[in-house]
């Protein structure tokens, strides 16, 4: 019992080892966060078409419960850029963006996100999350940085547009831009080359100045701090709001308040098929992050409770004003950079944000939409790499076109398409390369007993024994291929006597395999040859010998290729009974 | 350019060295299989709901396109059980049966099927039919048996019932069970009654009276027909039809006539898919059946060339009042028994069949709907063969699933929901299987230079050293299962300094996996772990060097398991470097 609560609280472990320097380090780092995380948390409920103040919601209860629940010790939870992208896709769809249904939406999707998650820690699915191959998520992120990009430009233009696709987008953008307002656009334009500068130079810059890494380090992170404080303060200054500036104005000043998510069946309906895909997607990009900041301390993670830990965070976001969230790349790196020890650090910086929330909130009143938008842009083309186009191409074509099919989706068709494509279409091309394995037909070499590609290698062959060697586990998409090929290799020699397939590659055969044997070994018997088989791995036997095939087949079994051959042969330095 | 010819026209081949021995082999058998297909033709056509005489029209122009086309000399193509009872399912859905409109529907369904298989032969994509697994196609087969006898009750019992899936059928039969017409299900019974008799014990019992084996086989396949015979006598000569016996009535005169499948945009895109899966299904079926006819002779057939031939007999079918053809296993099997010897023989089929629709079909026009629905319960019920069950339990679960799975939704949900939830959950299976591949902790056999699994047999290991086998090729579904094993195995023993992957077994390394790869060194590195690989196979090893994994690779790659053991763990005979 007691080692079960442990692993369902992973509180219960690290929470009593707890001591005064693990809470020091915790501290520190969580007034580091807290202090990077209070723009971020605005701009991405900006990306996500929210009200500022849900970003800040959406950092304080799903923090707490992920120390909670979740098994990482640095990963620092809230809204992330790919997911206020996908939220702002999925419930664009079902409510107009500003209205009460807007966020009820925003909420559900957070609960259905959850729930699913839960479930599938539950029931631990997290392999699930392995359909989503690499080249597909580097894609996904990279296509949702360029659109995430593009759709923050209206900000900074000071334009209204609309558009959940790459072409909708650029299109609205240019039907607008007679409506650009300069003053808008010399703040955002501003701000962005700023916190461009910022983050190429400054750290060198200060490394130069003599300041200690970690000073340079949190001096660059707070670069978007400084943006929002001079961009407001220019903004109340001059007035600028009343020359057309958008600013973030009114934000409630309280702590998250209790919600309550919608769950019509309409509702529930439109937005499960998204929440699904928001929870696979963070989840991904939550475990790689903790997995690798575990690495390096030498700590593990259970993914299946990253799960849980995951879908509580999102259930307490659906029930105090917040949306989706999942494990952040950059606000982890800085945790654990800053020494945070336990997830506690991250309990602090929800008290954090919470005194933020009910204090601070005035103070944002004047700050420019243009601001947070150029803080997203600089943030999200960090995300963009193209040069995994060039990496695959030069190492997989077929991973090469999993990669162009989701960025051209995603940008071309939006999110949800664009990632679904990509995961039936790197599935597909799994199945169309096993579907055609790699078959050499071997010969012995000289003096040994190995056996190897005739093509390749000079090596002894007998006109009535034909040995192919498959390196690929036999199932239904490549067992008829084996099939086809061992009939057109028999009916080519007619002195076929015998034909043995050396199975030392392969891992498993599946009933429809077995049942191809059956047919071969059929077919074979009807044209006068014996099917032997050699090298057979043990569970592969195993299961063999629980069908009838072995007492249908012609042939025999052996145990290397070698003994195939000099009892097949007759040729060998032992004169073998034939 | 001669044998480009000869490829795309195999009539070409054996058209050059045909003989009189071998015209009076296709004359015999082109007679036998001529008065089997007559009852045949016309149940099946019953059973896609079209006219009798449709039946007949989709043998004849099909049978002499895939002649020409096709590279089985003994496939025998033309209507058969699953694909009039899929035409049925899929224009059911667009046409009430009996309109003009069905009709034409049917021949659409066979022109975008003819398409589909020609542009799949075209660009060589025979492979795709391989997604349906063995499992799969056999559950499917089974539960579209039970459907096509389920479905022709209404016709023994003479009732009106309608339904695609086995409880609409059922309750619709309930429902109108008061309507029986007595005198039709004596005749259904009885007919039904004979001809199971036949189907298995006329054989034996005609071979006990000294009849010859080919005279046993051909009486046996003839015994719809005198069933046809003696139960249309019956309803003439009593004039059975006045009493609410069900006939079929009048059948036009006349060769199969010219006509255009409707191609409206709505029609098309609503029988787009079923005609997918007709051509597919049909495609599976026919190969099979090919193939193992052709083996029987040491011939080949190229299953490319095969989607061709199939498809220019359904392109065939559309212009001629037909509906959906495959080659059919039944016919196949007895015009090859018959002794066919080249695609001429069906030649001659289709000028029998023409010659019957010409002048026989007042014949069948007391001929009650009663026996041609008892002719496909009997022919049906072969197909229905639950062991499938049992075996696949038997020999690896996933299969069973993938078949229990295909009989229960094709029964209950009806059948291209039936067959797509079967490909669906086999490629899941498979990608599930492979997600958690064997990996094996191996140690080295005393005084030998194998390794073997530490766990099973007593070998010697190295506190410092960890060597793991995996036994799969390693891509997206595993890579990240990989990385997390060796996480957790190397937090447990804090002496590990070296971990060796052991590649004997792995066929592939996509791009997925080179990443997990490249993170799983990184992570050791963080840990003060080298890593390592052995035993890499050529390809897989070609293509890590277009990498910079290897660079950037804590370890080495060993040629030989042993000599990485020699190496890292200083323990052999020979002393090894250090």
């Amino acid at each position: 019992m007691h080692i079960n609560l442990r692993r369902f609280f992973p509180i219960l472990d690290w929470g009593r080892t707890y001591d005064r320097k693990a809470l020091s380090s915790d501290l520190i780092a969580a007034v580091i966060v807290t202090i990077m995380l209070i723009p971020q948390s605005l701009a991405y409920a900006l990306l996500a078409g929210l009200p500022p103040e849900a970003g800040i919601y959406a950092s304080i209860a799903p923090i707490i419960l992920y120390a909670i629940f979740g098994t990482s010790r640095a990963l620092a939870v809230g809204p992330v850029a790919v997911v206020s992208l996908l939220t702002a896709s999925a419930i664009g769809q079902v409510a107009e963006q500003g209205t009460a249904g807007y966020a009820v939406a925003a909420l559900t999707l957070a609960f259905l996100s959850g729930g699913f998650l839960v479930l599938m820690g539950v029931f631990r699915l997290g392999f699930l999350a392995n359909f989503l191959s690499h080249p597909v998520i580097a894609g996904f992120i990279t296509a949702s940085g360029i659109l995430i990009a593009t759709s923050q430009l209206k900000h900074i233009l000071g334009v209204s547009a609309h558009g959940h696709t790459l072409p909708e987008m650029l299109v609205s953008i240019l039907a607008h831009l007679g409506e650009i307002n300069w003053i808008t656009m010399l703040i955002g334009v501003a701000a962005s080359a700023f916190l461009f500068w910022v983050r190429k130079h400054l750290k060198p810059t200060l490394r130069n100045l003599g300041a200690g890494l970690l000073l340079a380090d949190i001096l660059t992170k707070a670069g978007p701090v400084a943006a929002v404080v001079a961009t407001t303060l220019a903004v109340w200054a001059f007035g600028l709001d009343g020359k057309g500036v958008r600013i973030v104005g009114d934000v409630p000043q309280s702590l998250p308040p209790l919600t309550l998510p919608g769950l019509s069946p309409d509702l529930v309906g439109a937005l499960l098929v998204p929440a699904i895909l928001i929870s696979v997607i963070g989840f991904v990009e939550s475990v790689s992050v903790a997995q690798t900041l575990a690495a390096k301390r030498r700590q593990r993670i259970d993914p299946d409770q990253e799960l849980i830990g995951l879908g509580a965070a999102n259930l307490g976001a659906a029930f105090t004003g917040g949306y989706p969230v999942t494990g952040g790349f950059s606000r982890s790196v800085v945790n654990f950079d800053a020494g945070a020890e336990t997830p506690a650090a991250g309990a602090f910086t929800a008290v954090g944000l919470a005194i933020a929330a009910m204090a601070l909130t005035p103070l944002v009143y004047y700050l420019p939409n243009a601001t947070l938008a150029a803080t997203i842009i600089v943030a999200v083309l960090s995300l963009v790499d193209l040069s995994i186009l060039r990496k695959t191409w030069g190492y997989a074509r077929a991973d090469f076109v999993a990669v162009a099919v989701t960025i051209l989706l995603t940008l071309g068709l939006g999110v949800e398409v664009g990632v679904a494509s990509g995961v039936v279409i790197s599935v597909f091309l799994h199945l169309y390369k096993t579907s055609r394995p790699h078959v050499a037909e071997v010969g012995l070499v000289p003096d040994t007993q190995h056996f190897r590609n005739i093509h390749r290698h000079a090596v002894n062959t007998v006109a009535t024994l034909v040995t192919l060697r498959v390196d690929e586990s036999l199932y239904f998409v490549n067992a008829r291929f084996l099939e086809d090929l061992i009939q057109n290799r028999v009916t080519q020699g007619c002195a076929v006597t015998d034909v043995v397939l050396m199975c030392s590659a392969v891992n498993d055969v599946d009933f429809s395999a077995l049942e191809s044997l059956g047919a071969i070994n059929l077919r074979l018997k009807d044209m006068g040859v014996r099917l032997h088989l050699s090298e057979v791995k043990g569970p592969v036997m195993d299961r063999l010998k629980r069908s009838h095939f072995l007492d249908d087949m012609g042939g025999q079994v052996f145990l290397s290729q070698y003994d195939a051959w000099v009892q097949l042969s007759g040729k060998s330095t032992v004169t073998a009974p034939r």
